[in-house]
Order: structure tokens, then C-alpha cells, then sequence
């Protein structure tokens, strides 16, 4: 293999070329099959080192991460923010530098703050993954998002995406703008006033307040989370209208393409952005998201720390 | 090896047949003597992975699976409930489902409610062990238990064992008269009257309000933990009255049989249900219960994960 | 290699003597170069276990220790207080005996009391390491500080160390009083009234209320982190005027030998007891200082797990 990425890091995808993306997609569908074996690891990644720097609370991510680490072999550490020393004072870069100076190969990192990985990935020589920053990029999310499209409907240009929800504060919905858009999807975001941000389409998507209208036609609706925790703030009324206007059920995903396939980032809120009935469900690939998580990791992992130096060596 | 356990989950010794406990325990034998060498460590599990999911603090219970994963050769990974995403509100089966759905081979779960591992198991395709669910089972605990009187008697068919203290509340006491019953032992329970369930002896024991009467002539004597911070809630009047009746001293220990010897699940109440010169004396065999828990867990993972699919590759 | 540690354990420098400081650093230097390889692994303590049992929280102490044993091939476990049966009210002897139990190689423990590595290396077999005791000792960082300026300045004999900080609460300072006093360095303590403990000179040391004092004519010069959550304590009256009277900024630092090297064990409080442009300046080797702690922390696992039982077998 003799493609690259560009860069060092994976910070988001809206700095990502095409061919990128398509690198690192047909990377993770060679890696998929691994997790189905046995011996569900490759000695590709041995002796290297993950620091996987969490500041927020994650399962899924955090596990996702740590899994693929060790299926390609590399050594997996991780730091959450409750042990961390940040409590005593350090500034986020010097963190950064501490770590670095460890000699991992790659640090992980999820933080509340958008832009904190590109400011780790500036501080120090190893590679750096955004893992969420803030409402700002989550791109190995929309990658397998888009892994995952891709298993399902063989392609993904062309097609009609939907995504639904609180996309003024949704990190995934900013990816999957980003990463569909420029594999020649037509994405149309949708939600109430309070969750459009103005100018949305500039990031080249369109935009409405009908959740019927961005469903009607779609290949794909990817239904966001609805952080119940942020009733109070007046973003929207109450769960049960939020639901009523925006949640997905049978009746609205009438609308949507014969074949059309469901996507969630997880972990769903049953009945509030999607009824059980559809998220459990035929045109369900919630799971196969979750799948692909580890697959599209591993292959991060490979062509960030691994193909380059192996080359060489080799 | 042709033995197999008939399920792939352990999720209780209720449901469990004599032949599989007994081939548990003498795959656990065979194991004990890796944790004794200087490399510790056989390759039968690499390449496969274990999910520790603990909704309950733990230190060693965790720990032990965790060390028996490694020294198998299986990746481990820990989630703790603090970060985890359950603080989202997903529910339980759906955090189980997404984890599955990362390829783990087994998923071992505490949880404080009763039945929890059930749900999980009915709804994964991977292995589940039941680490502990609130008061029902811990059959890992009996299993290394039974593993000790074992190593320690010779055999387990037709000896006495009382076990004593808060068997209401005590997922130790249920498991342990699951499994020592259906090895032959004869089990007497015994406790205050707020603390020994009505209608227990269904469960295949006798059972007493007076601990000397289950001492006297019992070959194995299991303290339970009291758990102190339960004095409020009016079960037991203090510690110290609690102590004198039921706490095992060497005044009471002498009606025991010559031989005895005493286990305990841990953490220990030092004065409180056990005296220090009986935990610390010669008939105790706490310490050793510790050390077979590593060999137990390494046996579970290895009927549950390994042994049939090694065999048709090999 | 025939050279040997004479104890098990390694609690303090207080109790070691100079061979066995000069045989872990030149260990340590041989370690150095894996953390530069692509494969940062060897594989000389495959299938031993190292639990981190860590009572107070840190990130780069245990993170160090981590990668530390992963680079030795070592499993390691880690044990954070926050999920420990601690809070069941487990003596800490009864703790460490049972994770002894479990048959780990090395315990690594830090705890705020003084001397609990101490009283748990009596308890067990196992080697332990003492990772930081309240403010009696922490080894291993007083190691990674003499193979720092070993590396800079080449030798340790004759040199002028001056540390400056709260001498009295640090475990950073007394260790490293020890260290570099029995390899021939010439060490004064600078600190106000309140952070200097009478009679430290018994150390091994001088003392000084003035900074500028100390600064002169050394070598090398260590700042300690100021605990600012202790300005309640009365220790000192505000980080303003501490950072004035002692904290190293260019102009104190004039007084230095020309080529002198600034190390601090970290987290920093920039304009605190460093300003930024001395932290971040040409003297500067805090960051020299955490690469050397994996390499001093793997010798250390060297010399305790692996060097005599390899050789009987090899």
C-alpha cells in the first residue's frame, strides 16, 4: 500500500481530501474481518503506544478505541479526566508535552472544548486523534458512519443523507456534513429553529425545520442524540414534543426511500429521537455502526502510526 | 479435553450440573500452576477479548478476572460505571448490544440488581459471567471456594459447611448452596433472625439462628462480610452484639471439627464477624481463595471461550 | 549482568546505597533507546504481572509505571482508589495480602501516608515499589532526576544541586536530598521559614531562606510544585509574592553556573515557582526528565523481576 494520509493527525474531516477518506474507508474493509476471526489480532502494531486522554466520559468511544488499539497489537493506555492531573492546575499543552515525552505513538483525545486537538497536535511530534472535540468534529464517527453507508448500499455517491436533530451542538452532525458532502452525498440537516445554527450550508448541506421534508427520499437518515440533560435550556419544549416533531418513527420514515438504512451515533434515547419499533427495527444498522467503529480504528491506527515506518523496515 | 460446559454463559451454580462444576474445578487445578511460574502466561486465549463491566466497585473481584484474562493471553478491557455511558440513559440491553457488537468473546458483568446478567446473556452471542448480581449469585466466588475446600479436604462429598452471617443479602451464601449441595456437602446456614431468609432450606440447606449449632462438627466454616454501613437499616442491633453471637472467634471455632478450615469472601471485618487470631491463624485459608480465584476465572474463560474452537483448529 | 539490588523492594533512597544508584541508572540508560525504537517493546518480562495500586490520584506516575511495564512486556494492572474495596474498610495489610494472593511480580503502590510501602513490602513476597508516600519519599522521581542531569552535565560527583520549594512536604526534595547527596553532589535547600523542617540539614544537606543563595554558583537547579489548594494553610501569604521571593524566573537564575539546567518534577504552576520563559527556555530539561522516568521505572522492573530469576533459566 503505498497511499498516505497527508497528515500526522486525524483532527476532522472538513481538512480531509477525498482521497483521504476513501484511503482510509477501503483501509478499515480489509481490517473488518479480523474482529470475525478467532484470533482477532494482527502483529501489525506491536510495540507501539495509544494514550487514549479522555475528558469527558465515554464507553463506547473510549472502548472502541482501546479495542482496535489492541487487535493491531499496539499497547493501549488510557487517562481519564478523574485521575488526571488536570485537576492540579497543568495547562492542557504541557499535558500534552508530558505525554509526548513518554514516546507514545498516538494520543487520543476527547475534550469539551473544541479545538483542543489541534492544539495538542501542533504541541507534540506523535499523532493525534480527535476524539470529539466540543461541538466541533468527531470525525472517526462519521467515518464509520460513512464505512457503514457504504456497506450497505455499495456506494455513497449520490445518495440522499438526512440528519436529524440538535445539529447546532452535534459534533457527528458536523462530521458527516463534512465527510458525506465531499464523498458526493447530498445532505440535508434538519431540526427545530433553536438547533440550526444560521449559515449551516456553508458547510455545504442544505437546511430546513421539517423533519418530514429532509426524510422524504432519503437513502439514509441518521437520527442525532437529544441531550434530555439540556431540557432546562430552553432548546426545545419538552421531550414528548421534541418526539412528535422529530423523532423517527414508522410513520415518518414512510417517506424515506424503499431501502433506506438508519443510522444513530449511540447511546439512543428510546422513544425520545427514535421509537423502538425503528431503532430495533429492519432498516436498523445502529450495530453495524458500532462495528465498523473498531474497523475504521484499526485502520486509523495502521495508517497514522504503521504503514510508513513499516515500509521502511520492510 | 471433550467435557464441555452446556451453556456459554456462567451465570449462576443454580442452574449448573455437578459434572460441570466438577470439571470447572479440575480445569482450574490444571491452571493453578501458571500463576506459580516465573512466566505466567499461556498463549490458549490471544487474540480474544474480555469486557469487565462492573456497575459496583471492586477490587479484587476485578482485578482477578482481569489478571486471569492476561494470563491466558486475552486482551482486558474495564469499564467502570463512573464512565460509563449508563450515566446517559441507555438502557442496560442496549449498552450490552453495542458492546457485543465490538466482537468481544465474553462479557463479565457485576451489576447491583438481580438477573441483570441473565438479560444481558439472553441478548448477546458472546459469553457472559456473572460476576455478581445484587443478592442473587456470585458463582465465581463459590466455584473458587469450593476449588479451596478441595485443595484443602480432599473432596467435597459429605463434609459439613456452615456458613454464617447475613444470608438474606448474600449472593456468596446462594451460590455456595447451589454448589456445595450438589457436590454432597451438607450445608447449614446460620444468622439472626432478620438475616436468614424465610424458606431457604428449599435452596438445599438446614438452617439455624445459632452459629455454635452450625459450627459444631463442620468441617468448612464460611464467615460472610457484615456490611456496616447496612446498621441502620435495623437488620443487626450493633457491631459489637452482632460480633459476640455470630463473629467467629476460637472459642467458637472449637466446636468445629479438628481440621476445620475457614473461608472467607473478603473484605474482612477485622473484630466485627471474624476474630483477628482466626483470620490470621492456622485453620484460615482466606488467602488461598484469593490465589484459586485467578485459577477459576483462567478455567472459566477457557471452557467458555477456548476449548471448542481450539479443538476443531488444531 | 551480575550486579544486583539488595532488597526486593524499592521504598526510599534513603536506605540504598551508592552502587546499587549507579547500577539503576546505568541500567536505566541502557533502557533509554527502546522508547526511540518503532517498536518499543522487549520482551524480557513476558507473562509477569504489576498491579498499580495508586490511593491518590496522578497522571504521569502511573502512566509512566504503565508503559514502563507494557515496553518490559509486563501486564499491568492498575488499582485507583476511587473503585477500590478501601472504602469497605479493608485494613491496607489485608488489601495487599490478597492482591499478593493474586501472584503478581511487583506491587507499585502510592499512598498520602508515609511509610505504607513500607509496611506493605513487610507484608508480601512480592517486590514493591514505593511510587510516593506522603511527603517521606518517592524514589523513582529522584532516579529520574540524577539520570537527567547525568545525561546533561555527565556526572553527578561535585556538582551543586539547589532545590527550592516546600522542602517540608515534599517527598520529591527528601528523595532527591538522599540521591544526589551519597553520589557526591553538593545539595542546598532554599524555602521560606514555614517550608523549611528544622534540622533537614541532617539530610545531608544545607539550608536557606534565600533563593538567590541557593541559585548561586549551581549546577542544577529544582523547583518544587507549589501546592496552591495549601494557601489556606498559612504556609505562605500569597503565589504572588511566594512567586516573587521564590519562584525562578531569568533574573534569578543569573546566579547559576553558565550552563546550569532547571529541572522540576511537575505538574508546573507557570508564574508561580516557574515563570514561562525559564520553564520553556534553553535550560530547561523537564521534559528530558519524563522520558528518563520510563526508562528508570523499566531498569527498576529489571533489576526487582527479571534479572536474577533470567539468569537461573537462561
Amino acid at each position: 500500500m503505498t497511499a498516505r494520509l497527508k497528515h500526522k493527525d486525524l483532527l476532522g474531516l472538513e481538512t480531509l481530501e477525498r482521497e483521504e477518506i476513501e484511503l482510509i474507508l477501503s483501509t478499515a474493509e480489509s481490517f473488518r474481518e479480523v474482529s470475525e476471526r478467532d484470533i482477532k489480532k494482527v502483529p501489525t502494531l506491536r510495540g507501539r503506544t495509544v494514550i487514549n486522554l479522555f475528558y469527558e466520559a465515554s464507553t463506547r468511544t473510549r472502548t472502541s478505541f482501546e479495542i482496535a488499539a489492541k487487535r493491531m497489537s499496539a499497547d493501549a493506555v488510557n487517562i481519564s479526566v478523574s485521575t488526571s492531573s488536570v485537576v492540579k492546575g497543568e495547562t492542557l499543552r504541557d499535558t500534552a508535552k508530558n505525554l509526548e515525552a513518554m514516546k507514545p505513538d498516538c494520543i487520543v483525545i476527547r475534550h469539551a472544548s473544541a479545538g483542543t486537538p489541534h492544539l495538542i497536535a501542533k504541541s507534540v511530534a506523535c499523532s493525534v486523534i480527535n476524539a470529539g472535540d466540543g461541538a466541533h468534529e468527531h470525525p472517526s464517527q462519521a467515518l464509520l458512519d460513512m464505512l457503514t453507508v457504504k456497506e450497505k448500499l455499495g456506494s455513497i455517491d449520490g445518495i440522499k443523507l438526512a440528519i436529524i436533530g440538535d445539529i447546532a451542538h452535534s459534533r457527528v452532525a458536523r462530521s458527516n456534513i463534512y465527510g458525506f458532502s465531499k464523498l458526493g452525498a447530498k445532505v440535508v440537516v434538519a431540526g427545530p429553529a433553536t438547533m440550526i445554527p444560521p449559515g449551516i450550508e456553508k458547510l455545504g448541506c442544505a437546511a430546513t425545520f421539517s423533519a418530514d421534508e429532509a426524510i422524504s427520499g432519503a437513502d439514509v437518515v441518521m437520527m442525532l442524540r437529544i441531550q434530555l440533560e439540556r431540557q432546562d435550556e430552553s432548546f426545545f419544549p419538552t421531550a414528548r414534543e421534541y418526539s412528535r416533531l422529530y423523532g423517527l418513527d414508522n410513520l415518518k420514515l414512510a417517506r424515506a426511500k424503499k431501502d433506506v438504512i438508519i443510522l444513530h451515533p449511540g447511546p439512543i434515547n428510546r422513544g425520545v429521537e427514535i421509537s423502538s419499533e425503528v431503532a430495533d427495527g429492519q432498516y436498523s444498522v445502529i450495530l453495524n455502526q458500532v462495528t465498523n467503529g473498531v474497523a475504521v480504528r484499526m485502520a486509523l491506527f495502521y495508517l497514522l502510526l504503521g504503514a510508513s515506518k513499516e515500509e521502511v523496515k520492510k
